[in-house]
């Protein structure tokens, strides 16, 4: 049994706390929280004991691993804390909103085995992998565009998106790992446009956007595109397609269930795209901590680890800076 | 907290078992099987306690409830037990195999108030659910005809074959509650036509059958239409499709996930139909345990019952008795 | 270029006439109705000749080969004289409302080689063809059970309905064709039940029904199911399935175009099914053309032949039958 | 009756010279082709005459309109012609190769009334109209992003490559205007990235592309986003999709029938997407046609006129600039 504890009992944490509390091979140890409330609450259901200080939790011989769910700001902080006392961790995203700061923490971590994942949980959906593993199968040849479509069912709280760091480093993220875990080559060049349609006066006063496009191209020339929006209000959209030579995978968007109403003047599925991530990605939350427990127990790298992370990062600047000049900027530019 | 034992930890019971050690208003207070091995290893993942009789569960002040997971042939005198202590009672499908036990049981039970559910879980089903929602919002005017499509994966063991009853006791009795569930009102006439194709040798051995379709109509001429089969080799097909004057509802299959890949000569989703019943019927099976919480915390009869239960073994009696008889057979000659 | 006459140009025969006229290896050189005026506007509009009687028709060297599509009660008899001329006949179906008078037909015919084919235009659907085709492979193994949904958009004219025979006869009969086509053995017991829900007082006034379900099943168990509404508001409702030891198909149903709408409470495709035959079998009208003229070019009988005709009309009589007596009915008791 | 010529008997021209024959409100009256034999063929089978010269078909009295069908370096010149002797002009894209020549051509041509619709066929689909229908229905909102997916079956004839024009004017044009029908609004940036992926040395030899992205930005910040490749090899991939602020719509890719294989490893729909143009927008064609006859009929000015040739001939332009200068390209650059 791999003991875990979980920092930050947020929506997130909690959700993590009670899906390790759940697994057959780990345990949920110890739980964290500035606010003690929320760590007191998923403690009281799991039967993990709270810890008043991420000290106390990095000290503890009963904490085998750990899970950073906590405010952005902290995560490299405690990353690093955790590597120096040899503790796995399971970062959520992002590892920092500042390149540099993640850059100085892929130095200062440089060298160590501690195995490190990052919560890029996408790939962990069984649908999103399935067609990654029909491209290792050699179904689709060689890959040659990656279509992503990822729109958020509304406006996150205008507090949150405050600190968000922007669209490109909070919600784009996820899509520039999934672009880069299906095209299986880093890309090196990147071209953005962005609109405020969802909230225009919103978008202004914070100097963001709510709807945009990226399109990447690697060195050999494949290219992957992705559409974001704040707003969907059909529903949490959430699907990936890969072109390759010899055919063609799509990830399509997914329902609770299969009820089918035929009317005169129509047909229609009442039930709405499952909605938000937490019920969107349910099956690849728990298999993001399968993952994690067998790094652990392995000792083999974890799948998604921190130079994910970093790379994701690097063509998110490079994005918002092809926004800005109005040009195709490269990788290297920003890197 | 509704403390709930479960008596017999076979797959479904164990299954049962964990459900309600993690539903958030139940919890799973004792457990037992006849193979007290079993029952050990469910307490120990859950933390209820192991009792070595049915009659030590009975006794038990901790247990406000009981589950019935035993083998068929001890359903009805523990339903009874239960009954007569004033435990609330889910019992598995069926109560006996024979009508006139059941008649017998419901015959003792008679006047009592204590909550008994039957566990035909189907009918908590999202999609199944859904249309019988869309029946009782009106969006299909009067209903015409149900059709249910029911094929099992493949045969059950030989073992478990033996002592089932017969696949209309077994395993339509699933449909012909699904049957009552979307028509409204009772089967009246029942015709029926068996076949032995997927085994014949066994079957014709058992005296049983693998393949079959039943016909039912209410005294108003609503019809419901059944198709099993014991084998559909592309996984476990459960489809329910209403008529009705105004419009039509289907409750489709279901697939793990979404994915689907485009080749030169077809397109193909590779992932199975959600095989089997506890995969399939997850959901269900965990709104079932909610169900039976409801009954016992608000005291409202639960929506399945005991009549549930003999009604379907009714139809059941009469389908058989049409296929021996090659005639319509009325369910008041054998009700 | 096979100069084909049509007799009787209403609403099937004007189709046919303009298929024809626009069929590459075929010329309409002639068409005949009792009602001059509908014949005169064909003409006008595919330069075919107007003759004016059936023995005009049989009589004029420029016909090749005639298409029947006069009212069900001169069928017989043109056939017949067709036959007795040496001109092939494609007959739309029914035969003829009588079986002893189709038998009669059957004996007076019997020897000759002149190809008759019948419009059971539905084993042309290329869906449904695919179907079959996937029988034909293997993909399926053997054929366990067929199951039909065959569903009109709404009730036809009374004044039609009084001369249809009954639904048996008119409308059930195209789907005991294709249980016949996908089973590949004959049915020999029918069970069927009927009900009068869509217009309970004109189908009690008329000894007709509106809503019925046949089961048929052949000497070696295999199965097949027709359900018919006389009504289904959501649109022209047909599928075929076919479950085998290997595997399923389905024939789904189709409709114009792909536009799906997602809105914030459901997802919908406003566009309803195809509707009515005309459109939903346009290609199987064409094929069938096809597949005439193939007939008449390489001397090979039709597919679907005057045989097919009589004993889709068998089972419409075992299963009338079975309605009236409650029971199952062998098809040697009306053969 | 509306008499049309048909200039070019090649396969589209052929495609158009039945469907005008077939139409119920037109004639085919002649055609021409610098190919007599092909131009023979055509009119034997449709009863046209054959004219000798694109000067004999202007100066013809029973030819009411034109439809230019011709290479696409006669397109600008025939149509300055016909505008000159007051024929209609029914003109297939590309209007010219060169912006250049449009321009003098729309000059020569400006205050004319002649009636004058460009070959834009894929805005008569049913399905993508759907799609602007439910726009102008205000079913969608504003509309936020258009996305276009747009792969060719397979490469074209290297001959037919080198004199296209490259895959912006050839292929892409069509997309461009699916996009400005779309937007409702003139796109004024364009970013756009090109890539040698499926035949690397022939477009490295052309000069030209296979594999592209799109996206473009309205004044008001509304995105449009076009993919395409030269090859699917799974089929001619159609598919328009519009994300506004009140829901979403798609026009989804088409199959020739319904039929569906389940077996117990996959599920498949061996027949392929409806393949290519021809067969795919067979729909369309005839309605566009219909909308070549109305406009004539009426006076009233085609849905899809030069200056719809001209502007997506100016997004092209753009669009190659993006991609050769490696930046953002504004629309008055280059119109």
């Amino acid at each position: 049994m791999i003991r875990i504890a979980v920092l930050g009992c947020g929506r997130i944490g909690a959700m993590h706390a009670y899906n390790i509390a759940a697994h057959p091979r780990a345990t949920l140890t110890a739980v964290f929280d500035i606010n003690a409330a929320v760590a007191t609450e998923v403690a009281a259901k799991t039967g993990a004991k709270v810890l008043d200080s991420v000290a106390a939790v990095l000290a503890d011989d009963e904490v085998d691993a750990v899970l950073i769910a906590t405010s952005t700001d902290t995560h490299a902080d405690i990353l690093e804390a955790c590597v120096a006392v040899g503790k796995p961790v399971l970062c959520e995203k992002p590892i920092d909103l500042s390149l540099a700061r993640v850059n100085a923490c892929a130095a200062k971590i440089a060298g160590s085995a501690v195995p490190i994942q990052l919560g890029f949980v996408r790939r962990f959906d069984p649908g999103h992998r399935a067609v990654r593993k029909a491209i290792e199968a050699g179904d689709l040849g060689e890959v040659h565009q990656v279509t992503i479509t990822s729109r958020d069912p509304g406006l996150a709280p205008e507090a949150y998106l405050k600190v968000s760091g922007g669209i490109f480093r909070d919600m784009t993220i996820h899509d520039f790992d999934m672009a880069r875990y299906m095209l299986g080559e880093e890309p090196v060049e990147v071209l953005a446009t962005a609109s405020r349609l969802v909230d225009p006066a919103l978008m202004e006063q914070l100097g963001d956007y709510d709807t945009l496009v990226v399109t990447m191209k690697t060195a050999s020339g494949k290219q992957a595109i992705i559409t974001n929006s704040r707003r969907a209000t059909y529903g949490y959209d959430q699907r990936v397609e890969v072109l390759g030579s010899k055919g063609m995978a799509i990830s399509e968007n997914r329902r609770p269930h299969g009820m089918t109403l035929h009317k005169a003047d129509f047909t229609e599925q009442a039930e709405p795209l499952l909605n938000f991530f937490i019920e969107r990605y349910s099956e690849a939350f728990d298999a993001e901590i399968d993952a994690f427990v067998d790094a652990i127990e392995t000792g083999v790298a974890p799948e998604v680890g921190f130079e994910d992370g970093r790379l994701a990062l690097v063509l998110a600047e490079a994005a918002m800076k092809s926004v800005a000049e109005g040009r195709m900027v490269r990788t290297s530019e920003v890197a």
